[in-house]
Parts: structure tokens; sequence; C-alpha cells
């Protein structure tokens, strides 16, 4: 085994033809992307990297052997700065990409991520890439995501550095109220009302967190946290903490919404640019089979 | 004088055809600004917004009427987040820009801050709009300036939404060396290493602060305050310390050079889009004058 260096917990030893799991973190400015997922004639996250990843791991045009797996199927225009991913490589594949030189590091996934700066484009970083732990999902094994989103609701507070993830409100808000407005909408509840329904799929989710609160620069960010969200759940949520912090419903309205058990007409789906995924949450490395063993049996 | 509304201390009344001072913080995108001096086929900052202001205020075509004066002439590429600056308008005009319908405020400054937002493109912001105090002079009566520069120096450090405002350093960077160097630069001192020379101009400079450190996102941000900087030293400044960073030159190395009296061949001026002017500050609005005019005698 000439190639037996990885003294950093391999799934699979390298080289021998097995598949090989990498995770990634990566971050990307949503602006110029038609969101995550592939689709034909559109330029979309997913599509940008697994071009990249196909040229830096030398392989065949076609890229969807690579089972690029995400942890948050983001829309258009939503950013992230800490997506997770994974894909599944042949280990004799991967051994091929290592540099031929002299004193090269006999692991050949280190250098994928300075190669990858040098392919994707700047609005995508990958930026962290390593051998996944046995049994890790980006999808399945995660327990929780967390976003955020920014309202600049004062001419004071609009910074044009910061235009492409920060939303201009036309009106001042109440943080005071929106943040009395979110306890009541915590817990393992049916979010139907913050919801575009997908037939046949459920509505229930575990909403861990939602804060409201003045960033340093006073601009409101709203941090949500869940197990999963439903389609447009955190631009729904945000806009009805919004008609709360401009006094036009009570503190008591979005909460009440989650009884209607279909989606709310009255509730505005906050614009997307304001939207970042920061964090994605696994268990233990000892755990992760598990939880992932426990999401599928709950999605069937 | 039906206008006498003004309790919040008018430095002269309005509409008696005096000239009022208007006071602004403005906050910019430097990409694509050739700097803040209007010329002559550029896109500038003060161009821009004295187009701006000419056409809020409804003045004539002459722009330099206002005499758009500025705390920090930034160069091409620098932004900015706490800019100030003044202007000097007729009180009888500045009153007329008042909205005629029944209920709009008797002063007409307020409604000036929503209109520029109306009219400024989305790299450039006025935050606030204000009369100035007595004595207030945006550029003479500054006691300090602020810039902060930041530096990824690691690809996991790249956000892809700070790209505009953060250099994506190729190399590691010891903050530890970088620190150790500073405060060897600090006081009352002759920059001329770090100063493109200018005939007959001055390079001595009172370095106040010059802070090395990790921000909570990860990246290098160099923090620097002076009464003044001239052309280019903070950007030779965070050009030495990244020598020391990489550990090409020695800790001791920037401070050394001040001794040179002329500029330094060795320091690389680090790039533009990496600074930002973060603060102007000033003395208590009693003070404001006699710091005027102790900026104006030793400018002299």
């Amino acid at each position: 085994m000439p190639d037996a260096h990885n003294v950093t917990e391999p799934a699979a030893p390298l080289g021998d033809g097995g598949l090989v799991r990498l995770r990634m973190a990566i971050a990307y400015d949503g602006t110029a992307f038609s969101g995550w997922a592939v689709q034909p004639e559109q330029r979309t996250v997913a599509g940008v990297l697994s071009e990249a990843l196909v040229r830096v791991l030398r392989l065949g045009p076609d890229s969807a052997d690579l089972g690029l797996t995400v942890a948050g199927r983001t829309d258009a225009g939503v950013h992230a700065t800490g997506q997770v991913a994974h894909i599944d490589v042949d280990g004799a594949a991967l051994m091929a990409t290592r540099s031929s030189h002299a004193g090269s590091d006999p692991d050949p996934v280190p250098a994928l991520l300075r190669r990858l700066g040098g392919v994707l484009p700047p609005d995508i970083r990958v930026r962290t890439i390593e051998r996944a732990a046995a049994g890790f999902d980006a999808r399945f094994s995660a327990l929780a995501r967390t976003y955020v989103y920014r309202l600049a609701d004062h001419p004071s507070l609009i910074n044009p550095l910061r235009r492409v993830d920060t939303v201009a409100w036309p009106r001042e808000l109440d943080d005071g109220a929106m943040a009395a407005a979110a306890p009541g909408l915590l817990g393992e509840r049916d979010f139907a009302a913050y919801c575009k329904r997908r037939e046949g799929a459920t509505t229930v989710r575990g909403l861990q967190a939602l804060d409201v609160r003045r960033a340093g620069d006073g601009v409101l960010e709203v941090h949500v946290r869940a197990d999963a969200f439903c389609h447009s759940m955190v631009r729904s949520l945000v806009g009805a903490l919004a008609a709360v912090g401009e006094g036009r419903k009570p503190v008591e309205w979005p909460a009440s919404l989650l009884a209607l058990g279909e989606r709310a007409n009255g509730v505005a789906v906050a614009p997307a640019h304001g939207l970042t995924l920061i964090q994605v949450s696994y268990p233990p490395d000892d755990q992760l089979a598990a939880r992932d063993a426990q999401t599928r049996r709950r999605r069937a």
C-alpha cells in the first residue's frame, strides 16, 4: 500500500478503486445564480460548481457522476456563507490528480482547494474540502440549517458595500415588536401557512430559533434555525414579522397563522437577496449514520 | 419670521438669504468610482454626489457653487462607510425645496435624505444630512480619520459577499508578527517612506492607532487612525506589515523605514479595494472653530 499516508482517518483507503466521499464548505453570492439546483440553460450554483469539480478532478464531461448533494437548496438570489455539500469520487481517479513533482503531498485532497479557487468564478468559493467521516451525508446527516435575513430599515443604515445581501426596507421596523412575535412560532409545527405547497410533501418543521436583533451596524437581522425548511419559509416568516414591525399586524398574528393549515394569503415573501444560509449543523461523527437513517425514515 | 421653527440650533436662520452649511455622512462602494475628487471624463464620488445634490436642491447646473468639501479624499477603488462632507447652500433656495402640501415639515433638511436616496445610484448613499454646527468644516475641523484594511489570507476565509472590500491574499499572514511591528510606527513621525511625494508638502503625520486583528469571520483587519494621511499611506503601511506577516521582513523593518526620510522602494502598496474609510472624528461643537484654525495654521 504505497499510499497509506492518510493518517487523518480515511473512510476507505485511497487508490483501491472504491468511492471516496468529499465534504465541502461553500460560500456564494447568489445574485447572478438561478439558485442551487441545476436547470437547463440557467447559471446555477450546482452547475458552476460541478463544472469546476470535473475540471480539477480531471473527470469526463458527465458531471452527474459526482452525485453532488447539498444541505440547503437555496432559491434564486439567495446567498450562502456556510453551505455544505458532498460528492463521491473514484479513489483511483482522485489519486491521479496528485502533482507528480517531488515533495508533493501524498494526500491529493488539500491541493484541490487552491485548484478550485483558480477555476471557480469570484462569486463562488469552496472554503474547505476534506474526506468525509464515515456515515456523513450533507443532506440527511444535517441536524439544522441556520439562515440570516438582513434589513436596513432607515436610509442611515444603508451600506452600499452590503447592498448585495441586505434589503433596503422602505419603512422603519419596530424590532421589539418583531422579537415579541417570534417565540409563538417556535417548536415542531405545521408551517403550511408559510410554505409554497408541494403535493404530498409534509409542511411540518421544527423551528429551533427565531431571533430578531440589531447588528453592530444597526441593520435589523433575523436569525432562523430549523431542522429543515419548506420552500420560501424563511422569507415568508420574515415577511410576517415585518408586517408586525411596521405596525400593520398585531404581535400575535404570525403565530396565529399556523392554525390555518394552508398557505396564508396575507403573508408577503421578503426579497431573496436579503437571505443568506450561514450554517449547517451536524452531530458528532459517531452519530452521523444514525441521523441519516432517522431523517430518511421521516421523509419517507 | 414665518420659518422660525428651527428649534435645533440653526447656525443661521433659514430663509434670510445667508449661506447654510449642511453636514453629510456618506457611504460608497468605490469599485466603479475613479476616487473622490472630480476629474474630467471620470465617474467620481464628488461628481456623482454633486449632481444629485444639485437636483434635489433644485439649483442651476453649476455644481461648483456647492463648495463640496470632504474629510478624506479617497483614491480610485477605495470605499467609505463613514465619509463626512459639507456643502454651503443659500438659505432661501433651501427653503424653496420644501414640499408645499399641508403638514409637511417646516424644516426642509430632513426631506433631502430620502430624496437623495431616490436620485443617487446604488453604490453611493447619503446616510445622514443635517445643518452643521457653527464652526464645522468637514476637512479642517476633523481630529482624525480611521480606515480599515481587510485581508483574507486563506481560501477558507474568502467570502464572495465581501469580495468588493476584502483582498484575497495569496499567502498566509502571521498576525502576531504584524501586530508586534505596529507599535514602532505610532506617534508624530515623518512618514516620507510611506508617502507618494508631493513637492512642498509635509509628510509628517500623527499616527494614533495601528491595530492588527482577526475579525469574527477570521479575516485579518488592519485598523489605522491618524490626524491625516498622505497619499497611499495606509496602503503602504499595510504592504509593509504584510511583508512582516509573510516572514519576508523582520518585525523591526516597518518602523526602521521611517528613518529614510524618503519613499522606501521595498514597500508594496496594497490593492485599493481592501481599504475602507470607516470614521472621521470631530471635537465637541464648541471646539470646532478652534480645531479648524489650528489645522489651517499647520498646513500653511
